[in-house]
């Protein structure tokens, strides 16, 4: 059974910052698979824009060597150059006047228009400014906009400010690729597609949810730009704030952008203040390798790479029932899951029955990466004749396996949310009044600790992070899932 | 993952009626496979008592035809002899005196005393009495009887009275392999280990249960019995009420015999009588091959080969969900499954929504043949990046391949409720309240029926039944699932 692909409308895509990490990276090599796939429609027109000063047949090589690199294509690959035929490139000033007119000689009319804005927030402005003078832009068009979207709640509403005095929030698609997986999307198909779990889907029958994003690498060489970030604004205002939404949410009335929307919305705005006992911030210290003092600029640094908190979700459903999120950097695996774990059955049959096994509280682990799926974990029967023992086992709720391998080849993030830019569905992506009120929660608790000024506990680079973390769930008689890949 | 096989008790095993179709088929061959997976004691000693005049070794040699046709064992099997050895045999007059002291003599101390009575009901009296007249079986003794278990709620009563002057009910372990099977045990523990299920288990969530058991053969030489009993009293009032009890009780206090047997009691003593217009009768009718009046004794017999009826179990949990059961001979395959067809969600978020695919109603179908297991049907999205498509795929409960090949070498029924008897172990066996309730239950059916002198539907070998049985079902908006194995 494989996913049937239609075609998207036509369209032109404009990049800007197609030379940069980013569109080498993903976005380009999302893009050809896309075409390989025969989701690219013949009449696609993908347009790099930057400063470099190039011709189309430089960056079609530019590109050909990205997608090479990074898309795990060989050299021969048949078609390759007929999707280097669909690029283009324009050299363009975001803050002058170079360019504009020849970009603007390039897009087609009645065909969709999109603008990707690889770059730098601080440009976001320029470029909408002059895809309006130069009339590149109207209000069919559509803008991709990538994080960071602020670094505190001024600094978002002033990035809205911005973009919305020249597209409507309608526009406006804010990118935030872990919405993008297939797994989260099952997710919602899982939660509103089956009867079988929304009526357990509550503090009734859940005992709490764990969401890790855990990397092995340290901050590196974005050491100056992290050390201005640091785990709460590079992974919790965003991803995992949204991660927790599509789990707490209520269910929308319609699987439509501005109702899914607004049950996000209606989570992030339910969120309690965390007191600062229930937030453990780690730093990874030194360890035959470079500590985070020696990766940031600012060697004296009190920016954390590790987190770990308690959030409460103030509303009917979720009274009770605590999400605990942890993220950092040099961590022991790469791994990004969300566990769920629902409460044990209030009472055991079994215990002293001659069954041999306790009843364990089921599980459902939604694992982001790597090998992106979904377990269910129930009790069941040992099979065989050795009377009743129980014994806990995984149900793969993703199929990937059962369904074929091409459905194994799960899609990138990026490249299945660009496909829903072209066809105008906004549904996963940030509205601003999300983004917003993510900071409005997030600014106290940074707020606090650049009063505090205390410095986060040390950690050891391949470990759990910092033993105060484990504390803030053995205190609930709780404790953290083991971080592996 | 294999199940541990942890020997029973030294045992002496009397089979009453060795010489028959039901030691031949089932019994040796079973507990030869007990043998081998090292779960029968070197202690054990099985002792066949028949009318037939033979010494060990002539009983030894029919038990080793047996097991090679039955049990799909070769000539050459290494076990064989081995096992053989533990065989004795006793010729004995069950309504006489010849053979009882040679059986007494057999009898050792300080093990467990089985005797199986696999005899026709009306030897049940003869046997108990002689057995405690010879001062072979005691207070600690277990028996084992097969259906039929009487004819109508009086005769159950008289066999249940003979089986009680000379042993406790807690000594008496009335079999319906159909409670053996691998599944029904693994529902139990999927049920009640599970918080996942119970809270879903229930008329505000399940539409309605379907219990099929449908056979291909035809009555063929069985005419006579089967045609003073019919489907209702082979198939009916034992084997489908056993599972419509499992799939509708309360949740036992503890897993132990008379928590689980009182359960199931309040469930048949919960049983609306059942209206005739909610009862479909069938005949089989001639098709190339002989129909049912041909292999029936009677050329005028209005006995059913069929029946298909609605059942209502009265009370807070079931009150709207009906439980549909059918059985038949004849019929298009050899399949036996109860599906439990729960609601459709509420309201559909997918709608209109660029989704494709609707929500179905998820459904739980445990097969018990062939092919014994266990599938959750649940709605996933579809893998891939075409958009938000939904797809039902069904949710593998069993794990016999997960578990290895031994797990999927299910342990036949008979087998499994053998040992079950020498560990002492009550739960999986009727008691005989059940029995006489179940019967209560059914004797008003077959009332109405000898009264109304109606002939059942004529029906085609190698067909789903008789149309009028799609009839109970399309009026309440519902359908069969289809037969197939």
């Amino acid at each position: 059974m494989v996913s049937r692909v239609i075609p998207v409308e036509d369209f032109d895509l404009v990049i800007f910052g197609a030379t940069g990490d980013l569109a080498r990276r993903k976005i380009l090599p999302g893009l050809y698979r896309r075409f390989v796939s025969g989701q690219m429609p013949d009449g696609a027109q993908i347009i790099g824009a930057a400063r470099t000063d190039q011709d189309d047949a430089a960056f079609q090589a530019e590109t050909r060597a990205a997608i090479i690199e990074f898309g795990k294509v060989t050299e021969g690959d048949a078609d390759l150059d007929r999707f280097l035929k669909h690029l283009h490139y324009v050299a363009i000033d975001a803050k002058g006047e170079g360019g504009w007119k020849e970009l603007k000689s390039k897009m087609r009319e009645g065909v969709v228009h999109a603008f990707y804005f690889s770059v730098a927030p601080s440009l976001f402005g320029d470029i909408a400014e002059r895809l309006a003078k130069h009339d590149i832009a109207d209000d069919d068009s559509r803008i991709v906009v990538e994080k960071p979207f602020g670094r505190d709640l001024e600094s978002a509403r002033a990035l809205n400010k911005v973009l919305s005095q020249h597209f409507d929030e309608q526009q406006i698609y804010r990118i935030d690729h872990y919405l993008g997986k297939e797994t989260v999307q099952n997710l919602m198909a899982v939660r509103f597609a089956n009867i079988l779990f929304e009526p357990l889907w509550n503090a009734q029958y859940i005992d709490h949810v764990q969401i890790t994003v855990a990397e092995t690498v340290g901050v590196g060489g974005r050491g100056s730009y992290y050390d201005n970030s640091g785990a709460i604004r590079d992974m919790v205002q965003n991803h995992m704030m949204q991660l927790l939404c599509l789990i707490a949410m209520e269910p929308p009335y319609h699987f439509d952008p501005d109702a899914v929307r607004d049950e996000k919305l209606k989570v992030i705005r339910a969120l309690e203040p965390v007191a600062p006992t229930e937030i453990v911030r780690g730093q990874y210290q030194a360890n035959g390798e470079p500590g985070y003092l020696e990766d940031a600029e600012n060697p004296q640094s009190r920016t954390e790479s590790y987190i770990a908190m308690k959030v409460r979700v103030s509303n009917w459903r979720w009274q009770g029932t605590p999400f605990y999120l942890r993220t950092g950097k040099k961590l022991r695996a790469r791994t990004s899951e969300i566990a769920i774990t629902f409460k044990e059955p209030p009472h055991s049959i079994f215990e002293d029955a001659g069954a041999a096994g306790e009843p364990k509280a089921n599980e459902l682990i939604i694992r982001l990466q790597p090998n992106e799926g979904m377990d269910l974990k129930v009790m069941i029967k040992e099979p065989g004749p050795g009377g009743m023992r129980l014994v806990q086992v995984p149900l793969d709720m993703t199929f990937a396996d059962a369904l074929g391998p091409d459905a194994a080849d799960v899609t990138d993030a990026y490249e299945r949310l660009i496909m829903d830019v072209i066809r105008g569905n906004q549904t996963l992506f940030m509205r601003g009044d999300e983004v917003e009120a993510a900071w409005a929660w997030t600014d106290p608790i940074i707020q606090a600790w650049d009063e505090g000024k205390a410095r986060p506990e040390p950690y050891d680079p391949g470990s759990s992070g910092p033993d105060e973390a484990l504390g803030l769930m053995h205190r609930d008689g709780r404790r953290w899932r083991e971080i592996r890949s």
